[in-house]
């Protein structure tokens, strides 16, 4: 691919005209949006009238007439045709990492005389500090780990709900829903996807693969904000028989009534707990407009397309790198990670020089394609500054050495 | 007291210039701020830098450049001196009915062999609910609720965790903090103080009463807009030995080494679950700047004053309301409650006016009085408008007929 083909293929995608959604820098080549996505360019003035207009203005009558009181519904259902659900199953609140204690404690209740959750040894941590602490806490239940081959030999009697993050934080690798959904079904257990590396990249679609449950980030590919409010889902046939560990009063049938007893709300409303932020949400509102009128089918096409050119380039002009995700598109997220020893000081440089990716230890640079705002020249000009740094060795320089960070 | 009396009084307040921080709609009385503070003045400038320079300009760099890490911990330190608390025991966090859900499952497994939280049959209900969530998770676990009174005698050998909260959310009646911590402490349980009604209107000691435990709100008397990240605290010598049972990434000592089991930060920063939202904690510390160079023990002071003020007014010029609230100042937080046959629609006339407190079933009106932006000539034009609208019975009208709504 030359840089004129990369420009042409730009010219004829679909969805070129969301790129003027976001506020990027100029001269950024932003490929880290399943760390952070960036700035909606209108965000700042949808936020600022919420703040302004609304909190500043109609202070407390808010709740009512600026339905603050419906935002984690509201919202929710903008998330839902991302992911392949009903505007009733989803459900904006707390983070990724509550929200899954949630959820689990919800599908250990649903199946009494199992006491396993199982997961994968590679997932997310968060996901298994969770499952940790719920083991902790709640006296015979326990957390089982396996490899990613090895999930379905582990479904056994005693497992009640089968845990996955659909794609892999490192290697993007991207599990097949439909099947292990149906496998834990056949076991007995319960499905529980976290889709935080998946939702707004991907076409999930959840009620096709007859999931049970499943947890969101709203931070990364859907633009919401650095830690935005997450998302849970809970499948419509299964909301009435699970209770919220956490029944929070916004998860109260008529929270201003002020009942001594807890008594759930109806349907997906029960997994609230607290009072949400309304700042946040409208910043994730503000994140999910850059949504409007696209299809998230087509969004994946363009992911699996931009991916796909990335690792070709690579491949073609920087064969010190050794791809560590896997090479069938379909077995992938929106990301794309290559191995190197100097993966480190490499990443840093191409910070420097403008190409935004990130880390992972060991050896592993990580980038991501957010089909809304990233085209085929910022994978041509990415992979022309990394080849560059390689050939000129540039990144071998001691500011750009180790040092603890976040990213 | 007259017009021109409470002006002078106004005019003498040590608080005066503190109002000038806050963006009151012009001709509003704003008593609700026990329930929602107003915007402080330079919030929308402040959260706009987070969200345009920070996210915007500096993307996901911001976790570093910006402190955006170190944010649930700074707050946290700006809320302590005003709950009596050392910096390094305070964490800004989740929601307030999260973070009691932490604290009680940390309490019961500090004190093996005890299963029961105690708590008051009024608290407030996400309290009692969370404590339910609880208790139907963890078997053994029970809660016991008790009229106020009834405290001490109820306090046993199995009482785990005493949990109340120190201003009643009705009433607005204190408990004191001091004597009920020792009679926690004399039973073996530990204390749990729920300030949400409380923080940054009273001068809270946690430290001197010996309190072991406390969480509260950030969306009332601390101005940190709507749904504000909540607070928790944990005395220092608790710290090493409790565990949360919500154990996120961003309580792991070491998050971005990613290790698959989880190994609890040291001190506060355990208590942090999954990742914070960054531009709620962005209006929470805006909020708190209008604490800046204030003593608690003056705005104390002035709470004790303006509510004398409201109580004494009221009783002279509104004899058909009847104060349901303690008389003695140093048995009430900041807001009075009266009750009144036609509450509702009393209320509702009120706000119509321009008056703005709150109704609480069956037959309140609450007043909250926040002393950063309320004034003595606030509680005197707001009583001539009660007293002008008991007088005239304008409240009873169809248009103030009651109807379902959230405040």
């Amino acid at each position: 691919m030359t840089l004129d083909e990369a420009l042409a293929l730009d010219a004829a995608d679909p969805l070129r005209a969301c790129r003027a959604r976001f506020a990027l820098p100029p001269g950024m080549i932003y490929l880290d949006g399943n760390s952070l996505g960036p700035l909606p360019a209108d965000a700042a003035t949808r936020i600022a009238e919420t703040i302004t207009a609304e909190w500043g203005g109609d202070l407390i009558a808010s709740w009512n007439k600026h339905d603050w009181i419906g935002a984690p519904q509201r919202i929710g259902a903008r998330i839902a045709p991302l992911i392949g659900a009903a505007p009733d199953e989803v459900l904006v609140s707390d983070s990724t990492s509550v929200n899954l204690f949630k959820l689990l404690a919800a599908a250990l209740a649903a199946r009494p005389g199992r006491s396993t959750v199982l997961s994968e040894r590679g997932n997310f941590p968060t996901d298994l500090y969770i499952a940790q602490g719920l083991a902790a806490l709640v006296p015979g239940v326990r957390m089982v780990t396996v490899g990613a081959d090895e999930i379905n030999a582990a479904l056994d009697d005693d497992t009640a709900v089968l845990m996955l993050t659909e794609v892999d934080h490192r290697s993007g690798a991207r599990h097949d829903m439909v099947r292990l959904t149906a496998a834990a079904h056949a076991a007995g257990a319960l499905a529980l996807w976290d889709l935080s590396h998946s939702a707004g990249a991907i076409a999930v679609d959840l009620d096709a693969a007859g999931a049970d449950l499943a947890v969101g980030c709203g931070y990364k590919y859907l633009n919401g904000g650095p830690g935005a409010p997450a998302f849970l889902f809970v499948a419509e046939a299964l909301q009435p028989a699970l209770a919220s560990p956490l029944p929070g009063w916004f998860g109260h049938a008529d929270p201003f009534a002020f009942e001594p007893v807890y008594r759930p709300a109806e349907g997906i409303s029960r997994f609230q707990s607290g009072t949400p932020s309304i700042i946040a949400m409208a910043a994730l509102e503000a994140g999910l407009a850059t949504f409007d009128e696209i299809a998230i089918e087509a969004v994946e096409a363009k992911s699996r397309s931009l991916s796909q050119a990335f690792i070709g380039q690579v491949e073609q002009r920087c064969p010190e790198l050794t791809l560590a995700s896997p090479r069938d598109p379909a077995a992938r997220g929106s990301h794309v990670v290559f191995a190197h020893r100097q993966g480190y000081p490499l990443m840093h440089a191409l910070i420097e020089r403008g190409v935004i990716g990130d880390f992972r230890a060991p050896d592993l640079v990580r980038f991501g394609f957010a089909p809304l705002y990233n085209g085929f020249a910022d994978v041509w000009r990415a992979v022309d500054v990394l080849a560059d740094l390689l050939d000129s060795r540039a990144y071998d320089q001691p500011r750009f050495a180790r040092r603890s960070r976040v990213t």
